[in-house]
């Protein structure tokens, strides 16, 4: 009987894992009640009701959001990341995209589309930061696989300062099938990678493009490196020979966005 | 007795924690051991003898270095990230260098000096990720307040992947007074504030220059602002109205870097 109710609480938890995302910390449960975004429920810690705490509670009553005041352990304990501030949002899962609403986001903004392509991120903290700044930069949406890779989630949420709110992220099952099917309609593909002679900021990167960012340790795959249409590097003047994923993804992000201008 | 045990204890603990300091992780371990620092004692977690470790281990003792297996248990304990994989290197403090010292680093490469000033950076990861990114950006030097701001430890060095061994860091009481010292050795310094016309990639950042990033709450000091000869900024094109700092850092260094090249 007693394992039982274990298996029950153990089915229960991974369905609230699949059927629900939370988004935790006060600037990103801010951005959370602007975006218009669905909210199921708000935990407030006891006691903390002060400051921007008193602004989220005002804003979610206004939209007669449920709000509910739970003691410190039990929001410690609710916690995915350590700077909850004593505020967590329960939210449906994370509303992936597909491919072509990004183009179509591209198309109602009347631009060309700018795409960034993450091949195999795993690090949530270089997801999140990646795609703060992407949102920053003006790129219309991100594109990374299912599998071995970082998905959106709470840690992703806080990371991005709220940037998933306002950014397009389709998940597809086949980065290269994907990428064949940008270059269809009318993308150029830009991969990173040190093994090539061309700057970044050498190559024209205005007009349709998708930028593609390797994985942490590894860079891009053989097979998403073949299918781009050209490289670019960052020069390297010192003894390290990597960047940070999320600072490389920025430098060439924001040379993209300055020659589109 | 229990209880002055106790106290001892403490107290050498507190001893270790100022005069020495810990490198973890096999990537970092292997830049330390190639940077030729002083090394006081590397550990060894038992059995995890193979690939990298091995490699550790042979450098080590071709340099007399004292190895010492340990349990898993102690490792685990001993380490400061997450991230040791079986690995801690203890060396003497991080050596931190003056201001003179950066603008010599600059005089010996014959290149015009290239710092970048950090007005209170409080987490060790951006520290650590604008360290690296300075160092492949061919940067002299960092400058970091005594006060508010994180200073150089093992989480540092390991998001730095190894990058603070080669790269000077001067600890100074005034980042103000340091400022005025820098513009009267001939240096520009260029400010990163939101509240200025000037786009980064439209401002002359050739020559002698210390670029200030601010920190990650607040920006640059009203008085380091008011320092400055010039500021610039990024553009933002989304809802989301601010950067990450160690992105911004790594996205004005290289445009600095750019242009100098």
């Amino acid at each position: 009987m007693k394992k039982n109710n274990k298996i029950c609480k153990e089915m229960s938890k991974i369905e609230t894992k699949i059927w629900q995302d939370q988004v935790e910390g006060r600037n990103s449960v801010i951005e959370l009640l602007e975006s218009g975004r669905d909210i199921n429920k708000i935990f407030v810690q006891d006691g903390e009701k002060h400051g921007s705490i008193n602004k989220i509670i005002a804003i979610a009553r206004d939209k007669k959001i449920l709000i509910s005041e739970v003691s410190k352990e039990k929001i410690n304990q609710m916690a995915q990341t350590e700077n909850h501030q004593g505020i967590i949002a329960i939210v449906p899962p994370f509303d992936y995209c597909e491919v072509e609403d990004i183009l179509l986001e591209a198309n109602t903004r009347q631009e060309e589309p700018f795409i960034v392509i993450l091949d195999g991120i795993e690090d949530p903290h270089n997801l999140g930061s990646i795609i703060r700044t992407a949102e920053t930069a003006g790129v219309h949406g991100i594109i990374i696989p299912k599998r071995r890779a970082a998905s959106v989630n709470a840690t992703v949420n806080k990371v991005s300062a709220g940037a998933v709110e306002h950014m397009k992220v389709a998940r597809v099952n086949n980065l290269v099938e994907t990428m064949k099917y940008l270059k269809q309609q009318g993308l150029w593909i830009c991969g990173t990678d040190m093994e090539t002679k061309t700057y970044y900021y050498d190559q024209d990167l205005k007009g349709s493009l998708a930028i593609v960012i390797g994985s942490e340790g590894f860079g891009m795959s053989r097979l998403v490196k073949e299918n781009c249409d050209f490289l670019v590097k960052i020069p390297m003047k010192g003894k390290i020979t990597s960047l940070n994923a999320s600072v490389s993804a920025g430098i060439v992000m924001y040379e993209a966005m300055k020659q589109r201008n």
